[in-house]
């Protein structure tokens, strides 16, 4: 027997949603205890698109915010980001990532996908990494999806202390914590980072 | 009037191209105070190849030491690698390596060039990342050569600290500390950085 009754499933669906809009259909029909083609037709009614629409969006609304980098200067797919608070980014450890020997991903690429992400969250025209502690916790492998979450812990005029830490399912793979500068004026940066 | 006879002169030359045979006949010329031509009779007397050449050799040598990167794995030149010592890499920033708004290098590829210099240093067949303490000192613009030099200050089993300090002419522009984990069994990796 089913735990809700429609209305009242779909009520909380469409709050689900609401907050975490990269719910599959499948997570939702376990979450549920109904079967995914119930999950579908709810959303039919709801109006709410599948999943990857879903996620298409809200990337193209996180992708517009975009101030200190260009699009295409993030290093993996940009999901959430609000500008001097908190972002979030999806990479998909492909064959060009990983290291020959050990299939697990070269550290420069989460170094990457960590750095632009914490540079995102900077609110200026440009950013500049100072300083930098990380700990890679455990190997990542071919094929794994990375998640990195950044906040911003504290400012101070145009310096910003961010946390960044990627995970693979529950599992924290890097953690570590960014010192950045703003840079308004990109012409005038040489010794801005003392 | 020349500060040696020609006979010093070629003994201290010789001496000093054995231990850094970078110097380029102008810089050799400075030192000697006499003539790039001169210097270039010298070298034709003792059968020293020109720079270019003797640079590709040292690479050609530090390549074969590779063991725990492949070939195209390091980023950056390879010009000098004592296994478990000291090495040192060489990278030019190109177009690719800048931000569009600012024309300096993406802290990711200096950190790349560090991070894999430091892996090679690893006596083993493979090596992992355990944690990095950074600072960009200032930053490189397009253009610029980035000097990589890695020093292994520790050694216990198969943990290693190294430090890494990237310049660029006489400025520094990144020192790091970086604890790596020398793996002998790449099947076996996961778990092994605890």
């Amino acid at each position: 027997m089913a735990r809700y009754s429609k209305e009242e499933r779909r009520k909380l669906l469409k709050e689900a949603l609401a907050e975490n809009p990269f719910f599959t259909d499948e997570e939702l029909s376990e979450r549920f205890i109904v079967s995914v083609s119930t999950i579908r037709l709810d959303r039919g009614e709801l109006g709410i698109p599948e999943v990857r629409e879903r996620t298409r969006a809200v990337a193209q609304e996180a992708y517009s915010t975009l101030k200190s980098l260009d699009d295409q200067e993030l290093i993996g797919e940009l999901m959430e980001l609000v500008i001097g608070e908190r972002a979030c980014s999806k990479l998909v450890v492909d064959e060009s990532m990983v290291l020959t020997k050990a299939r697990v991903a070269r550290g420069h690429y989460l170094f990457a996908q960590a750095n632009s992400l914490a540079i995102a969250l900077v609110d200026a025209k440009m950013a500049l990494t100072g300083s930098v502690e990380l700990k890679f916790i455990r190997p990542v492998q071919l094929g794994e999806v990375v998640l990195a979450k950044g906040v911003v812990l504290k400012r101070k005029l145009n310096k910003y202390w961010v946390e960044i830490r990627l995970s693979v399912g529950a599992e924290d793979v890097l953690c570590g914590n960014w010192v950045l500068f703003a840079i308004e004026d990109p012409a005038g940066i040489r010794g801005e980072m003392e």
